[in-house]
């Protein structure tokens, strides 16, 4: 059984291929976000260093956000087409939940923070157990400062990860002192290989669906579709 | 300042580029054991994939070993021919530390264990300490019986990585039972940013090399050698 997965949530372009529980090819590039131009590249790359073509993969996998509007578009748009050209089914990953899965074993609780602009962060909280990982938190949208509360109760170590660490890492630092950890940037970044791991967990349990179906996470409505709502309000 | 890092000691080939200590291109590549002729092609597309000629490179790195024979001669040539051909200094890093560094911010003892034939492993155990990877032990070659009495007498749990796992895994879940972890296969194989996450901080120590200097370390003597040795003793 062979899997394709892929995340375009953020600035990184990450593309893994797997074969039963094995990564047998990743490719992470966290250069510039130039997704729409890159994404199919990098695929084939991936599929040709396997010697591999799209029609040997099984499932098809892709972040489903939170993250960059226009990143999980392209992203989730080639994982469907995939899928729906060569009729296999597809699996979808939250971003946040493959963020925590880049650091098994890890001690105290992983805080994924991934930028929802103006401040405010899409955020949830997971601790592993033996492993498994295990969400302990709903999905949110904090502002830092309200973030910050929520872990200022917490007494174990707190272990960020996602792009929110470049924007807040001096205050979070500055809030809870010792208690932050930031693991090195390969392992903070979205990877592929995690949304792969994640997805095969989701086939053995049968959770696949159709190309069609698959929909991203936006959390919550865009800036474009505020503003158009606005306007339709004010008429 | 730009590092490109490569690792070939096992069955996977990976590349990474740093900037700074920013990753921002890797590959791995775990497909098969063709690192002569894949891992040239695997350099040029994640230096052309980030839009830098070699030249741009400012230091370049290479897993040392312990590992097979063949991938690290591989490897590090191919560092020392490039680093040569354009006048850079290298640096050279521990298969064992880069193992141990794909897991920041784990609990308990990390333990990869490396292949080195007839039931024995390349072995060291760390321990992570905030943002700090320390080693706890020597570098060993051990009988998988020997290891085992090791860590028999650790009250912690232990983290198992590296391609000692295929082979060892159920042995060392039968003697060790619940303190035994195994990371998932993408974060327990060799990966290139850990090499040169490791390489940078040499750097920034000023711990660097001439090309012509870097050797790798074998742990002890291939069987050829071995065989050689012999030979000349019998005359």
């Amino acid at each position: 059984m062979k899997l394709l997965a892929l995340d375009t949530s953020s600035m990184v372009a990450t593309v893994a291929i797997m074969e039963e529980d094995k990564l047998i090819a990743e490719t992470v590039l966290n250069h510039k976000k130039t997704h729409s131009s890159q994404l199919m590249p990098l695929i084939k790359e991936a599929l040709d260093n396997c010697g591999l073509t799209p029609a040997d993969i099984d499932y098809f996998a892709a972040s489903l956000g939170p993250g960059s509007f226009t990143g999980l578009r392209i992203g989730i748009t080639t994982i469907k087409a995939m899928a729906q050209a060569l009729n296999k089914p597809v699996v979808g990953v939250s971003t946040l939940d493959a963020l925590a899965y880049n650091l098994p074993c890890s001690e105290g609780i992983l805080c994924p923070i991934i930028d929802a602009q103006r401040d405010n962060l899409y955020t949830a909280r997971y601790k592993w157990k033996k492993q498994e990982l295990n969400r302990i938190s709903d999905y949110d949208i904090l502002h830092i400062d309200e973030l910050i509360d929520v872990l200022n109760n917490q007494n174990e170590k707190i272990i960020f990860l996602g792009d929110g660490i470049n924007q807040f890492q001096q205050i979070l630092e500055g809030s809870l002192k010792e208690k932050a950890l930031f693991p090195h940037n390969a392992l903070s970044i979205p990877r592929a290989s995690s949304i792969g791991g994640l997805a095969l967990i989701q086939i053995k349990e049968g959770n696949v669906q159709k190309a069609e179906e698959l929909l991203p996470i936006y959390m919550r409505k865009s800036q474009a579709e505020k503003q158009f709502e606005e306007r339709m309000r004010e008429k």
